[in-house]
Parts: structure tokens; sequence; C-alpha cells
């Protein structure tokens, strides 16, 4: 179920049964030479759109925008900076809790969002842990899954890919998002076949490590049937990892 | 052009010949009892990228949650603080500005976040009205357009619902996402059949004011025939006031 | 009676008979050839005073600095940076409320105060709904009027000034403040006699398009003679618009 | 000269002689039982607009409002918090320095605002001082002075109320405030004659500590006559301090 | 070298020679019943002091406070919200590269600051990002080490402790705080003998989870012994890493 | 008792029977030629811990970096901006009181902190002062002591040091960190013997007019002896004031 594409009523209605919700984040920056700007934000917002339609779980919309500073010289990359980003994930829980939801879960697509989505979430914590009345306690339980890294979909990727895989522009994420979005494949010749790979500080020195924006990945590789099949492994492994978060 | 679509290298060809970009912004909220829930997000969206389509401008992804407190009695309506917001849109501005990106056009769907938006305008421009550099000048040129006030589009309101169009919940955005997401439609019988009409303050007020969530409007006149109409109105108006807003 | 010239005591007296307060707010930016840097402010403090001792309704102290970043290239203006402006009108409103103040109307003078002031109330209104309590509403009632914008205001402005009244450093705030301090009038020779109009962005650009700072406007009509009839008009303006918005 | 009353060439044509302002600073408290609730910003108003004329010194609008926190427990006291406060002096000096004013003269009629603008002004340069170009300086030279701390003011309050001044809600300040606005001399008999003095924290603190507002005062001395004399020293005194300033 | 036991001249004279520092970074917490509330931020310290002095590195004073509100619970423990912390490291960057300090090294001692000084780490490289000036670099290399997490002292904790060392109040860094502050070893009979493990949220909810602080640990075999084995290491595990992060 | 080597049970049982915490609050900066940068933080921290340990009183680890922007031309001084370290106030005092410590005494060797942490604790007050229910009292007592401006400390220093002992890198607190620190003694000849006094703005002015980082001092007659009496002096000072504290 899509929130956006309910009624107020028939949130209501679901609220009554379940207490759960997803909310897939992700980020806008450059995916390499044949990856699309908007790649972690569309992959897992095509994940959990499968598992909630499979199962009835409500899925909030995508918040497309991540903490991505550090791809901000290629053209389209946009970022949040950290303080924004808690702002947002701050005000999102507040507004879902108000509701009743308890169980909110992050579906994240982008490794540059965890460290300020989990600083996000203390925040929210921080105001409960700190108050005078010494039981007062969050009615929000928070969690950030990773689509990438569940169980069958690194098996996968591991299988399809080997050491092509990489950790930025990944032949898996731009397969994902040729599956969902066939008519925005690229074919792109690159090189090196396979980009290097690093640590990195800030967007100038990003750029310079990482000339085409990849890191580390031969997305050449990249096909919608593979991406398919990653579909497939992202919504078990996704609904796998909801269903244990409810009843942690 | 969808930027999420684009690769880093497409959107630097575009930025060679083009400086514009379009930036969807609206709310997930209730909607009455036949609206949904990311009515004020999906319309300019669906706007925005008919646009974007036709004429080939670039399209940033929705910034689909806005300042929306006076809805939260409501089940499913999300809401930034109007601090978060101007943060939001601050990054955005500056991101985009980054790349060269000199006009940006915000088409919002939701009136709660006019205030708000121009506030952050303001902001974004603070910055450089307050630089010691007395010649200093910002480099992004910002406007707000609001899809639902477009000339075509509120002589076609008029004609279509005259007094029943109301000003939330209104027919013609219910009409709107009826087109663009005819899965959605949702019939409902309301009662009274036109909503009150008013001003309010918190979340609490609102619905103690307008309990089903409508404001003055009979959406039950909502038809995705009527939507078609209106987004070739809205297309038209944004189309001509984008191109006004680049010549300005 | 202004708040400023009360003791606690009467202040308490006043809350047992009476829960609403105005507040002042303008701005401290230049105003053309013949205008007063404190135009802004100055006229929505004339008129509050004026009515505040007719109908013996309190006034708290003028709020003369706000949002007027695109002034700041013209000697003398200042600005409140838009969250700056948001944090201080937040802080009034929790002052007054605290105290039991219900209704609390603020006057304004300045076009460029209305996003971020309705931004700061909404700011106020949003702590209530989204707190986690479902029943928790605002103590503090808000409405911000702008003073040149009343019926009987904009009816003689209308007549005395006809299409040379202009949007900034007007016929009638001229007017105004040269009724209030006549010994401020100036005579400059002002050309062209009416002054351009139009959008603007931050301060270097607002001059560019203003240079002499004026907008749209002619105000060597202005004389303390119209200022007294705009006053008289702004005050029956201000006390029915403050009626009713007791009895909302 | 008064900042509001000015035309921007007004402005212009100061700064091309002088580079300072004085900008009165205050707040809106209450002031025990006969001292009205503005004293703490109107007696620094009068003797600024008293030295700006008497020396044609230009004096910029007054902030009424400061950080009375432990104020309000009594009706009709308005604070700004102290990151409020903060903010708008950063802004305020801003605006000034970016038209050329290099010495600032805050006069003080708060002693509760002392801390806090002190920090306000260490915000200002902390921005320079932490700028990566090492000889980056900032434009502003900042100063506090306190009305009530110059010595001709100290001594005249000591030979006219002794023991009796107290330290708020002083003999002094009420006396001054009588001077400027005799309409709202108030006889009240007050009980205990001398007020307690000592610390406090928070508003309820407050209020138990010192019942009925006044703290070590005995206000009942307090006369118009006797706030002409102190108007008249405290304009000596300003002036003396703000040359000391100019030529530091 | 200690920083605060240094002259100017002397920190002068080092940066002529070495670019980098390093900045141990801990918290304030319980560690369960014969841990030190002050562990980790006194692992890090003296880990650092001791490389330090070896190989004549400058080290900063600690941040001995960091993000824990998850353990307000237990008294003693002391927390900064995620934004403070991220101010606080802000800050901290921006001070030492604005005196020619390329390389801040970072030696955290606290599993729960990772997330947010990487946060503060982003939110700093943001500033240049941004900025419009398209090669804008950042001066400050920045990195966050965790002295628990280095080679040489996981496999030693794993020798020393096997499954009993745990994730809170563990066997090693009991150990360490024995090694360096033998007067504080506590002698506390635990039961269960080693504690349960798992997530939390907030404060209350991880006292009930692990009702006397500890996770997963069995800390009653820590001895200062160890802790001298474990201070070894983690010297050449740091300063490994140390030479590592100055030659990226 | 130092609240670092207690474990958490250890402070509960501290709690039964005890109230109040001492936090040493200071600075990292330069002090002069032959002071230590860290002098500001560590002579409150030995102060502290001397009468800690003599009477059993709890104090918190030292916040070792303060506010001292107008020291960052001297290599090696460090500075939280006012904002961040009224945070970091406001943060250590909610958590303290939320364990039930209600007396939190910062004992400070910092001027330039005053002002700060006094507005930080009226950024505390304020929550409570501004909350709506009106009897809201905050739980803590907050005092912020200077160990410098003790009686005794005063007395002991114009004893040994007459007009030598100066404003800033003074006789008495380099002598307090060679009694403690024997080890970081530095012999350095100084000119001119005694250094200038004044006023200043930000690091660049500071520089210019105190070129070797002095005020008014001439600290080579600091020695380890006049250390050890001006330490014993201020255990005395802060014993007696933090008692006063208590019963206040």
């Amino acid at each position: 179920m899509k929130l956006q594409l309910c009624s107020w009523q028939e949130v209501e209605s679901y609220l009554e049964r379940h207490r759960g919700i997803i909310v897939p984040i992700g980020s806008t920056e450059q995916h390499g030479p044949n990856g699309l700007v908007g790649t972690d934000a569309l992959c897992p917002e095509v994940i959990a759109h499968g598992a909630g339609e499979r199962e009835g779980i409500m899925v909030a919309p995508t918040l497309s925008i991540g903490m991505a500073q550090h791809h901000l010289s290629f053209p389209g990359s946009m970022t949040l900076r950290p303080r924004t980003l808690i702002a947002v994930v701050y005000d999102v829980v507040q507004s879902l809790t108000r509701h009743g939801f308890s169980h909110i879960y992050f579906l994240n697509g982008h490794g540059g969002n965890i460290n300020t989505v989990q600083a996000a979430f203390a925040e929210y914590y921080a105001d409960y842990s700190l108050h005078n009345a010494p039981d007062c306690e969050a009615p929000g339980h928070l969690k950030l899954g990773n689509w990438f890294a569940g169980q069958r979909v690194k098996a996968l990727s591991a299988e399809l890919f080997g050491d092509r895989e990489g950790s930025h522009a990944t032949c898996s994420e731009v397969s994902l998002t040729y599956y969902a979005y066939p008519e925005a494949i690229k074919q792109v010749k690159m090189s090196p076949e396979i980009a290097p790979n690093g640590s990195f500080r800030d967007a100038v020195d990003f750029r310079r490590r990482f000339p085409d924006g990849r890191m580390g990945s031969d997305p050449s590789l990249a096909t919608p049937e593979k991406g398919k099949q990653l579909f497939e492994a992202g919504i078990e492994d996704l609904l796998e990892d909801y269903q244990a978060f409810l009843a942690a």
C-alpha cells in the first residue's frame, strides 16, 4: 500500500491492524557513466513498493535526496547537509508516531546516508532519554535497513558480478534501475573497465580519485534481467528483516 | 527529462544548452474522504513530468513532504517543520546552483508550503545580500509557481466545478490524481455535500472545524476525464510561466 | 494601552477582562528618496497606538526590524534572516501566551515580512500538532494583518493617489509617516516621476532594478494631511479586523 | 539623528563623515509595582536619542525585547531565548557593517542582556577568527555600554537614593522613565519599603524570592525631576564612552 | 606531545615539521558494575598519550562527553545530543585547520559516537562541496579510528577473553582502564556471568534489556595485566593507522 | 570523587546522600611564551579534583575547550562557537539533572567563557520559564565560579605578584600549572617584561595588540612553589563557595 494513494480513512483502518511502515530513503547523485542519478532512491523505492504490494505493508513517500556531499562535483548530484537530513528524519518520525505508527523501517539505498540517519534516530531518542520523567519512553521503534546488504541480494550480486560489483555505481544497483526503468538504459563504453576503489573526503577530492564517478565497479555488466532477479531477492530480504523488526 | 533517469554526463550536456530546472514540491496529507494523501505532491509531479517531456526541461525529484502541520490530526499526514523545510529548500538550491543551474522553478501543489518556501528563498538570498562584498550576487534565480493557480487551470476549474471546487481536497486536484492514478479512485459518500470553509490554527483546531478533512469542496465531482483536461491546462500554464521566468 | 507604559499589575488587571494584544511589526529599510527608513515600522506602530488608545487594547512594543534582505544595498537598511525572525516571533508568542494572552494580532507594515511571520506561526503551531498527546492544542490564536491592506485604507489610497500609489515607498505610507513625524518631511525631486515596478531577488538585483529605492510609486504626492486621513482609516480597519479575530 | 527618520541618502551622507552608530537595547519585563514594563528599553532609548540629537550621532531603532526569562512569572514580561537574541544581534551587526558602519555601540538598559549580547559579539567575531584566511578581520567594532553604569549616573544615583537604589526596578530607572513618560507615573504603596535582594534562577524561583518584582529598591523615591538629572548625566556618560570607543 | 602542555611557540615549531594531530574522543557513561563511567574516554586517551609520547605526535585534549543517549537511565551517564556533538567536532576541526593542521585523527573509544562523528565530518566537507567556486577543497583530512577495532587489539581480545569479551563494558576496555587507573579497580560479583546481547532504542529501553549495564560481556575477567598488553597493542595499532592516514 | 572513575552504582550511592557536582570548564588556548595551551582547563581541573578528594564531592569530566575565538591567531588555540558551547552546557545540565543532581557548580578557568556559560544557563532556565504550566520550575540549580576570582586566591596573587599578575597568561595560572605539571615548566625570556593590557575583538586584532599572547602579566615570576600555595587557596575558596551554593 502506498501511503500517497490512500485516503486518510484507509490509513486509519490500516493502523487498526498494523503499526509498521516502510520509508524508502535514497539519494540523488551521479552513478557513473551508465548509471542513473536517481539510482539510490529508485532502488529502495521499487523494492519497498514490491514488498508493500505483496504483503499489504504501508509505504511512505520516498525521501529522494540524501547526504551526498562528496558527489557534488558531478552535475546533477544533490545533497542535504547532515544537519538538514537529521531534521527531516526527525520530523518524519514525529509525524508518523503522532498517528500511532510504532515501527518505522527506513529502507535505504545510499551508503552515505547511514551515519546521518542513525544520528537522526539518536536525536529522536535523546529527547526521551533526557526527559526529566525517568520512565519516559519513545513511542517509535526505528530501523535503517540497506536493500543492498540483505543476505539474498549479497549472495546474488556475488554470483552475478563477482569482484566487478564494486562499491559505487555497482552492477547490482544499475541492473535494478534498468529493470525498473528500461527506458533509461544507457550504453556507454567505460575505461578502465573496473573503476578504482578507495576513500574520499569532499567533492573535489572524490572527483579527482574517481574521475567518471564509479568506485570499484564495472557496471557495463548491468542488465535488466539481472535487475529482475535482484528485485525479487531484495523483496524477500526486506520482508524477512521487516518481520524481524516488528517482532523485536 | 527526469533528473533521476539521467546520467551525470547527460546532465552536463543539458547544462551546456539550458540552465533551468523544475522542482516539484508538494505535501503528504489527508485530502478528504475520496482524495489521496499524496495529492499535493502527485499533482505538481505529473504536470512537471508532462511539461518536462514535452519540452525537454529537466525535472528534479519531487519534494513530497511539505509544511502541513495543520493536517496532523488525520492519519497519514506528514509534515516538516518550517525551519526544516527552509533548510531543505536551501540545500536543494545550493546543490543545483553548484552545477550551474541558474533558474530553479519550484512547481508547488500545496498552499501550506508557500510562506515557508518563500522564506527559504529569502534565507538563500540573504546570504548574498548581507555579504561584506557589496556587489555579491546570488547565482540562483528562484521562483515558486502553484500549478492550481495558473490561468488556464483556474478557468477550467471554474467551468467544471463552479463554487464546488473548494480550497482543500478540491475537485480539481482530486480529478488530476484520478487521471494519473486511476487505480486509486475511491467512491465515498460525503456529507455534507459541500464542506465548510474558513481558517484554522493547529491540527486539533483544523479537525474540529473540518471533520472529514475537506475545505469548501464537493470532490464527489472529481473524474479522471476532468483530470486529463486539467493535466493539459496545467502543462500549458507551467510552460508559459517557466518561459517567462527564464526571460525575466 | 501601551504595554511598555504599564506596570505588571496593570497588565494583570487587563488580562482579567481581555485576552487580546496587538504587536506592531515592521522593518527598517530604505523607502526611496523622500521616505523614511523606519516607514514600515512606524506606520503600524502609530495605527496600533491610535487604536489601542481609542479602545483600550494592549499594544506590545514594536518589532522594528523585519525581513528586508533585498533592501541591503541601500544604506541604513537592516534585516533579520528569516530563521532569526521566526525565532523572534516564536519567543514573543510563547512569552505572551505564558501570561494568558490568547489572541495575538500582529499588525504588519512590511510586505517582506508576511511569508516569514506566517512560517513562524506554523512553527509555533507545529509544536502542538506534532505532540504525542493527540488532543494537545496551542493556547495562542495568531493573526497577521497588514495595515495597508485594509478595506478603508485601500479605498482611500486609490482615491488619493490612483495609480501613483505604487508598491514600495508608496504615497500612502510616506504620507502616514509625514503625518506622524512632520519634522522628518523631505522635499526631494525624483526622476522618473513614477518608479518602475517588477520583481527582484537579492539586494544587488533589487538596486539594479530600482535605483532610487521606489517601486511603482510617485511619493512626491505624499502630504501629512493625507496621512491623517489614512491614519483614521487605518485605525478603523484595524479595530474591525481585530474584533473579528477575537470573535473567530 | 534617528535612523528611522532618515532617508537612505541621508544615511549615505552620514557615512561619508562618520562610521559610528548607537543601538539602544533593552527589555520588556515587570519593574515592580510602580515601574513600567518597558523601563529597560525606554531608558537607553531616551538617552541615546538625547545624545544623538546633541551630537548628530545616528541612532538605530531600539531592540525592545531582550533576555528576561526570569521575569516571566509576572504578567507582561517578554523574553527572547539567548540563542534568539544572539541571532538578532548577529544579523543587526551584519546589516550595519554591510553599509560601512564600523563602530556599533549597543546602549543597554538591562543587566540580563549583558552575557547574551557579549556572546553574540563573540559569535560574530568567531566567523572571522575561524576563517581559513589567517589575516581575515571583522569589519565591525562592537561595544556594549550600560547607561546605568556610567560614572556620572552612578554618582548621581548614590547621591539621590543611597542604599535604596536597589538592583532591579531601581529608583534611577523608574525616575528616568517618569521624566520621559510623565503620563505613566504610578502612585503605589509598597511593602516592605525596601525589597529583598539576592540571586535567582528561573521565573518561578524569581517570583518566589521577589514577590512584587523589585530587587533591593525603594522606587517610591522616584520622581521625574530626578529623572531629568539622570537623563543629563546619562547623555554625558554615553557621549564620553562613545567617543572613547571610536578612538580605541 | 600533549597540546595542553605546550606553549604556542612549541605548537608553531611542531607545525613546521608535521601537520597531523590526534584527538581522543570518548564518552561518559555507565560501564556495568565493575567498569568506570569514564571508560570510553580514558581508553583512547591513554593510548593516544602513549603513542604521542613514543613518536612525538601532538595529542589534543580529550573530548570526554560523546553521544550516549541510550545510557541515560544509569546514574552518571552523560550525553551530547547528536546535533551538539556535530557542532563540537565541526568547531574543533575548524580551529585546528586554522593553524595548518591538515590531518586530524579522532581516536574513538565509544561505538555510539561513530555515526555522529562521521556525520560531523560530512557537515564539514559539505561546506566546501557546496561552495560556488567549483574547485574549493577542504583543508582538513579527517579520520575516525576506533582503538578497540585495531587488528592487534582485536586479536589480543579474542585470545584473552574469547566470547566473553562482549560489546559493551567489555573485558578489554575494563582491563585497559584498570591498567591505567589501578586505584579504581572494583570487585563486584555479577549475575548472570555473561550479560545479554542485542539492540536497543532509548534509555528506558536500554536499561530494561541490560539491567546492570553490560552487553554480552563478563568483565570479571578484566585485570590490569591484560590491560597493559592491550595498551601496547593499541599503541601499535594506532601508530600504524595514523601513518597510513598521513600517507593516504 | 571523579565521576569518570566511578561505576554507575557508586554514582547511585552518592546521589542518595548528596545532590551536588562540580564540572571543571576551561579552554585550550595560547598562554604566552611560557604558559601552557591547556592552562585554563588544567587549573580548574586540579583544584576541583583536589577539593573533590578532600570532601568527597563528585567531579565531572573537564570541559576542556571553551569560547576562545580571540586566541585563534596563535597556533594551538581551539574554540567552540558561543552557540556550540551553549548547546554543550545545556546537554550537560540535562544529563546531570536526569539523574537527580540538583546543584551543578561549573568551576571555570577562562574569562572568555563567562558570558557564554551564563547565557547557556539562561537558555536552560528559559525552557521552564516559558512553559505553559505556570508553576513549572527547573530541577537544576546552576552556578559558575571562577577559581581565579576567589577571595583567598586573589589575596595571594596580589601578595605574590602585585601588579605583574596581569589578566591573561597570569603569574598565578602559570604557577598553578607548573605545580601540577612540573615536566612542562618552560624557561623563556620575554620582552617587554610586562605585557600590554587592553581590549580586543577578533583573533587578528588580538594578536596585533598582544604579540606574544600575554596581557598585562610578567609570568616569568611563576614558580611551582607559588603554584602549590595557589592550589591550596583555590581549594579552600571553592569549598566555601560550593557549600554556600548548596545552602542557597
